[in-house]
């Protein structure tokens, strides 16, 4: 496994892979320009990518009483807690984009007490936090605080179920040492021309 | 949210599910005698119930280096790690049945240093534990230390994407108070009759 | 030291005790079928053993408010805290049998928090948890907390001692490697014939 | 309660004890000077009191590998992992007066690593504090660096076990904010006159 | 205190600040183009500014074995370990135009194990990170860890000096919740015109 | 770098020093009858020294709404907290001096809630604690505690900043191994003659 590598698992080529997943590659590529790594990089396994992509599709594009933006800065505070180098890159900057702000996915990584957000949305990382690290200590008085800010229960399952669905995503990055994309590190940072 | 259910979220009724779910869930229920809480729980979300299962099953079924039993062993030892009450007694369950073994399940979940398993199964145990809890820690050192006892890097990934898995799992479980069946206990404990 | 064995220390013949030591023994192998290892192991160094059951006695056989299944939920919970085998094992079955209930065992040990026991025992076990790993930060407020579910200082007290003695026995039985025997598995699973 | 008492719980005078408590009691007294708190405090209990100065004896003044000045070393590097004022401040008098030295109490307190000890005492308080805050994990290579140093197994159960009384200890005196007597603050600290 | 504010504490209008104060702020601001939030909010306390700033100079500006980007990834990599906002906004972008590079200072803030730099500067970081959060248990090995790279011990005196001057430059940061200047983020991130 | 040294660095001969820290050291020795081995281990990077003590004396020198006793509190316990035996001892030292009070020191070293101080002290310790472990934890709340308790917001100030400066200490304590001076360890525990 050589350094400099994207994984430490081999990586498919495009023509080698099935359909449906060369399809989804385009798509994205299409649409974004390039390839994110946790594509090429999953593919390795192309049943676990299905079920990986379906998972995170109907958590990340569903209807939802958060914002997409939020469901960014749920993944980026969750993944620094687990010092995911992936996933605080790559959803840094879908944050930074869908948030039209420079600044808070780095707020949100390094300590999202102090970034600028709003008292709801550092409630519900408080929240997602807990899930994240603790889990086992969720109680009922934790559903209470966020319905105090106006969050509904299916509101709740959607900070929750994002948090475990990226539990999983920031052990598999580590697992191969998924390397993010440079593109990744200036997205959304400066206005698109 | 009552006490004594099985869930902090609605449950809904077999007859209101989408077909493809019922039809899991009756599948289930034929091979096992009950339901277990997990289908029915999640059941509240069919997209993601589509995905979770469509995961679970791609890494807990397919061919492997890992029997059944040790897979459900890095479930088992996992989940305790995370203090999940659902996974720990459903997956002990299977585990006892598996691995033939009615001791081995709570050996596993309470310290498996101490556990009559081989030395290959407490190296594989303490990887695991480490993608569970330290994942960005996870070094070329550690792959290596597997490979001496004969796992190979197939087997290593299957190690560590169960462990992932189980990550999202255990967080769900918590954030829905999900409910072990009574069934679960005793399963695997008394010769089948 | 075999593995195998239930105790890194060798492991003295009934023949071979002093005789109030033997006494004890036979008197529990009348009562339960069998002599739990923690007899056996300890026996080893006959005064500390002496010690040991007596201390042992003083708490758990002494009229208190706190019922037989209470003191043993405090054992379960906070020896699972310490990932010590022996007592996870062979007081949960204590439990169970006290209990009358086969799942609170597992459920204690796993997580209190959804374990389905009354509010008072949770404030119980929280206590106890917190004299378990921080008994330096006990004060004046977590006695409050738990008068208020009716806990008299007395009872407190047995709380705190039982936790206290416990963290003792959890250190021996990871010192020595204590093997549960087999028995406790199964016991207080099953309608007794 | 009262702030300023040596205890959260009434403590008997000593014309009430029961004659062997009280002549424990008037012995120390008759040593020391003075009668340490624990004696006091702890007598709250007769039966548990009895059963702990058993154990305690057992260990600290049996024969044995280690010196008693080494055995208090133990017991003061295991009390201060767990922030027990009374039992850092009285063994750290003890030790003083065994060891003949009034630096050798404050160091292993704070940082056994840089006490001026030999590298053997060192490696007796690595394992004493393993046992202290990580029981569990203890396992063969942990009794093989000991034996390095030409501890036997005897010995080994001595530390542990030392470890075990006092993590006992330790919770009894967080429980019940047991203060120490003014006099050992300055013990072993002044050459006796 | 309001929200938006740079500091909890009053700031200082640079008219009202002693002469050397000021001067050395203009200084900064002639360089950089904007006054970094440290100085204008640790400026509430002059001498303690002063100290702070002779301090930081004489570790940072000194001759050393180490390159000036080495020792601004020490500072990013301790502070991200604290979680210290201000530290990792600013200290990045200095990182990133001293190493020219615009992705080193998000992958050393995230896991400095994935990051792209040489094994000599993860050994590096490795130390750092342990004065950061371990400093007692700093010993011989450690040093003999980094001899072994190449690393005189004026090298490793600079890599602890450094740590421990963040440790307080952090802690004051947390303390008084000091924001970055907006133009930290993108510093460094694309090729200056 | 031998054993039994005041450091793992060199230290200078007084002669070979600059003219003003010579002058520092012979007037520290004149007041204190010794010289503190942090002055002759830090001079060797004498102008890290210069800084050092010009910091340390902005603090603890300075007009404040805590008096000399309550900021050697502050050093002594979360200089405690990093396990730092030079400075536990030493301004363990200057607190029981300050305090008029032999006990003080070894109370807040151990566990500042048991020690016999005001809870206003106690809630600056707390404070003081968190600045030391978590100080990116550090909100509004805090403030607000302390401010309960008759503390302006410099005298929260002077809490948190003297935290962090021997956060710094700490470090470079462990860093070279400093040995606290045999004089310390008595001083301010018997009346001066």
């Amino acid at each position: 496994m050589s350094t400099g590598a994207i994984s430490r698992y081999p990586v498919p080529e495009l023509a080698d892979l099935p359909e449906d997943i060369r399809a989804k590659m385009l798509e994205v590529q299409e649409k974004a320009g390039f390839i994110p790594n946790v594509f090429l990089t999953l593919a390795h396994r192309p049943e676990e990518f299905r079920a990986f992509f379906a998972y995170h599709d109907a958590l990340m594009l569903r209807e939802s009483g958060l914002t997409k933006a939020e469901r960014e800065m749920i993944v980026v505070a969750t993944s620094s807690a687990n010092d995911c180098l992936y996933c605080v890159v790559a959803h840094g900057a879908i944050l930074r984009i869908y948030a039209k702000n420079p600044y808070v996915a780095d707020q949100v990584a390094v300590n999202h007490r102090e970034a600028q957000i709003s008292a709801r949305q550092k409630a519900m990382l408080d929240f997602a936090l807990k899930v994240a690290t603790r889990s086992a200590e969720i109680v009922e008085a934790d559903f209470a605080a966020l319905r105090a800010h106006g969050f509904s229960d299916e509101d709740i399952w959607d900070i929750g179920a994002i948090t475990a669905f990226f539990a999983l995503s920031n052990r598999m990055a580590g697992l191969i040492a998924m390397r993010p994309n440079d593109e990744f590190y200036l997205l959304g940072r400066v206005p698109k021309k």
